[in-house]
C-alpha cells in the first residue's frame, strides 16, 4: 500500500477536572504497511459520549482498560474498510466499535463489528442510534428497569442522546415520562417534539420541588445519567418496588474525589428499591435484537433525535468539551471523513 | 370474662439517638370485655429486633406506619389464645405477628398468623427462627441475592440473629462465607461453632484491610445489616455482577440526620452491581415455604443459633438497649408469660 498520513489525537495527561489544552494533542503518523490479518479503516464518524471521560481517567475500577498516556484516544466510530488483508472484512464494508480518534486506523479486527446500514436511514443516524445510544436506552430501560404501562419514568439528562431515546421507548410502553434537562430549548424539544408528559429545567427551579410537583404519583423508574444531586432528589419520591437504573453518573466523572451514593438511602429498604448499574458492552450478543427494533422504529418515524455534528478531526476536543458543558444540541458527533470516496 | 390487669409498654417520646428513660414507660390497663370477633391473647415471647428502632421514629419513609405517641409499643410476638369470640381462632392456639409489648392483648385477628409448633423444636426456638430471623435470612439470601456455589458472601452483623442464619444457609449452597462481627467471642462462635470460612472483628482492625485480606477473590454478595462504613468498605471489593442485599442499616437508625448511600458508588456501573432492599413482611404468602425448609434444617441439626433470653415484661427496654449496644449474645428475646398455664 501507498504510505499515507493520518492525524490522530493522543492522550498526554489525565484530566483532573475538565478537559484542558494539554489533555490531548493532535499528531500525525505515517501508515505504510499492513500485516496479514489486518485491515485499514478510514474513519467516517466519531461519537462523543459521556463515558469517554472515564476512559481518560485512572480510577481504580473501570469497566474497560483506560487509554494509556501517550496512546491514541478511543471512541465509538464507524469506519470504512479501505484495505484488507483479513478475509473476514471486505473492501467498502462499514465497521463499528471502539476505535481510535484518527483519520485512519490499522486493526486486526478485535472489537470491531460489521455494520449493515438499514434501508432509508442515513449512515450518521444509523450509526449513532443503532450502535451507541440506542442499545444503551433499549437494554437499560427494557432489560434493567422493566417498565410497565402506567408507571412514571423520570430521566435525567433527558435531552441527551440516550435520555431522549429512553423517554420515547418508555412512552411506547405506556409509561408517563418526566424529563430533566438544563435549558428551555432542550425542555421545549422534549415536550413539543418528542411528546414527553412533563419536563423540568433544573437550572430554573429547585429540583426537589419540581420533581414533587411533576411526579404526583411518585417515581417508579429513575433512569439516571447524572447522579449526585439529581439522584438525591429522586430517592425520597421513589415508589414501592421502584427501580433506579444507573446508566451514567456524569456529574461525578469530573470529580477526582470520591463518588458518593444517593442520600436518603434508607428508601432502598423502605420502598424495596432495586438500584442497578449496567454497561451496554455486556449486551454485545443481543445487539441484533436492539438494532432490529430500533431500525424498525426509525423507519416508522417513531424515534426522534437530534445530532450536533461538527466537521474535521481537529474539532474532536472542542466537541467533547461542548458535550461536558451541556452546550450540545443533540448527539455530539464529529465527521472525520466523507461517507464514500 | 373476668377483668384482668395487663402491663404494657407505651411509646412516650420518639428517640433522638438512643433509647432513653423517657422513651417508653411501663403502664397497666384493665381488660374487661371481649367484643364479638375478638380474641384475647396472652403474650409468651417478645422478639427484640433492630427494625423496632424504626417503628419508633417519625422518618418520612417507613415500611410500616410508625407507633403513635401514647400508643402501645409493637414487636414480633408469639401468644396463646386464652379467650375467643372469633371462630377463626381456637382456645390454646399459638398466634404470631406484630403484637404489642404487653402481657395481654385484644385483637380482631388482623395481622396475626396461626403458628404450628413443629415437632421436636421448643417454642422459643421455633418462634424466633421460623417467624422472624429465619424467613428474613431465607428470602434475603435466596430470593434477592441468589447465591451460586463458589461465590464469596460477606455478612455484616454476622453474629446477629439474621446474619448467623444467612451464613449457614449460604454454606449449604456451597458459598464461601465471611462474617463481620464486633467481638472476639462472636467471631469465635461464628468460626468454631458455625463453621464460617473467615471472620473479621471490625473493632480490632481497619475493616477495609481485613476485607481485602479475607476476600482475595472479591465479594460476590454483600448481605448488609449495618450500612455506613461497613458498606463503604465492601463497595470497592465487589465483583462483576455482584449483589448487595440491603436487609438493614442499623448503623444509621440511631441517626436523626440523613442516611447516606455507599461511597465509591461508581462501582455500581463499573461492576454492574445490583443493590436491592427488601422487607420480609412482603413475603407473607411464601412463609410456608421458608418455614418448611427452616424447620427441616433445625430438625436435622443443620442450623445453629443462640438466644439471649431475659424474663419479665419489665425488662423489655433493657433488652432492646442491649441489642442496640451489640451486647447481646444471641437472638434478643423477652419471655413475658409461661409457655402453658
Amino acid at each position: 500500500m501507498k504510505p499515507l498520513q493520518s492525524r490522530y489525537w493522543r492522550l498526554d495527561n489525565r484530566p483532573k477536572e475538565f478537559i484542558v489544552d494539554d489533555t490531548l494533542s493532535l499528531n500525525t503518523e505515517t501508515i505504510d504497511d499492513l500485516a496479514d490479518g489486518h485491515v485499514l479503516l478510514r474513519t467516517i464518524y466519531l461519537s462523543l459520549d459521556a463515558t469517554n471521560r472515564l476512559w481518560m481517567s485512572d480510577m481504580e475500577e473501570l469497566y474497560i482498560e483506560p487509554v494509556g498516556l501517550g496512546e491514541k484516544m478511543l471512541g465509538f466510530t464507524v469506519s470504512e474498510v479501505v484495505e484488507t488483508k483479513n478475509p473476514k472484512f471486505a473492501l467498502g464494508e462499514y465497521v463499528v466499535g471502539i476505535g481510535t480518534w484518527s483519520e485512519y486506523q490499522v486493526s486486526d479486527g478485535t472489537g470491531l463489528y460489521k455494520f449493515k446500514q438499514p434501508e432509508n436511514i442515513p449512515l450518521a443516524d444509523a450509526f449513532t442510534v443503532l450502535t451507541v445510544s440506542g442499545p444503551t436506552a433499549y437494554f437499560g430501560l427494557l432489560d434493567i428497569a422493566k417498565p410497565r404501562a402506567g408507571e412514571t419514568v423520570v430521566i435525567s439528562a433527558a435531552a441527551g442522546a440516550v435520555g431522549a431515546l429512553v423517554g420515547q421507548i418508555a412512552m411506547m410502553k405506556g409509561c408517563r415520562v418526566v424529563g430533566i434537562a438544563g435549558s428551555d430549548d432542550k425542555c421545549a424539544w422534549l415536550k413539543e417534539e418528542l411528546g414527553f408528559d412533563s419536563v423540568i429545567n433544573y437550572k430554573q427551579e429547585p429540583l426537589e420541588d419540581a420533581l414533587k410537583r411533576e411526579c404526583k404519583d411518585g417515581i417508579d423508574i429513575q433512569f439516571e445519567n447524572v447522579g449526585g444531586a439529581v439522584l438525591d432528589a429522586a430517592m425520597p419520591l421513589m415508589n414501592m418496588n421502584g427501580r433506579v437504573v444507573i446508566c451514567g453518573l456524569i456529574s461525578m466523572y469530573n470529580s477526582s474525589g470520591d463518588v458518593l451514593g444517593p442520600r436518603m438511602f434508607h428508601n432502598v429498604i423502605m420502598k424495596r428499591l432495586r438500584i442497578q448499574g449496567f454497561v451496554v458492552l455486556d449486551y454485545a450478543d443481543r445487539y441484533d435484537e436492539a438494532q432490529g427494533a430500533l431500525a424498525r422504529w426509525m423507519q416508522m418515524g417513531s424515534l426522534k433525535y437530534r445530532m450536533d455534528m461538527m466537521t474535521g478531526i481537529e474539532n474532536s476536543v472542542v466537541a467533547l468539551q461542548k458535550l461536558y458543558k451541556g452546550e450540545n444540541s443533540g448527539k455530539m458527533m464529529v465527521q472525520i471523513g466523507d461517507e464514500k470516496q
